[in-house]
């Protein structure tokens, strides 16, 4: 059963260290996942394209990139106020 | 004559407030370059991703991002050991 259409495929990067978020995505392919979507805000983008470039350089040659999009989100901060982060999303897809 | 093959197209990222760089895109935009790569590595990254939205947000609505590629390059450490760093490059145009 499709199992491609799971909904735990996109993997959330926060201040962990990159590792975690490496682990994750790779026991994700491994359980079977085709696509997994790994997504960040502000600071942590950087920790996503570390994510998605040691899943696919140290353990899963055959993941591919296929697309990353960027965006803008609007946060609330402490005061009330709008705060504008950018994102990202990298979209992992494995076929094999 | 073809404005946009001028070599200066590229921005890289570094540790400067965004500002800088958003400045240093409007402005070859506003010399008519139709095509803007902006590049960083490691932890500037997310100051890339930065860039390019308040480019496209606050300043040039008509500018699109035509790709983003992320990558890997090896770097000499202190030492002489190589590091890894992550790299990305978001391909910024303006056709009008």
């Amino acid at each position: 059963m499709a199992k491609d259409k799971l909904e735990d495929n996109i993997i959330y990067v926060g201040n962990k260290p990159v590792m975690n978020y490496v682990l994750a995505a790779v026991t994700q392919f491994n359980d079977g996942q085709k696509d997994i979507t790994i997504k960040a805000r502000g600071r942590a983008i950087s920790r996503a394209v570390d994510t998605a470039e040691v899943v696919r350089n140290r353990f899963m040659q055959d993941v591919k990139v296929k697309d990353i999009k960027i965006g803008t989100e609007e946060l609330e901060g402490e005061k009330g106020d709008k705060i504008n982060v950018s994102s990202i999303e990298i979209f992992l897809n494995r076929s094999d």
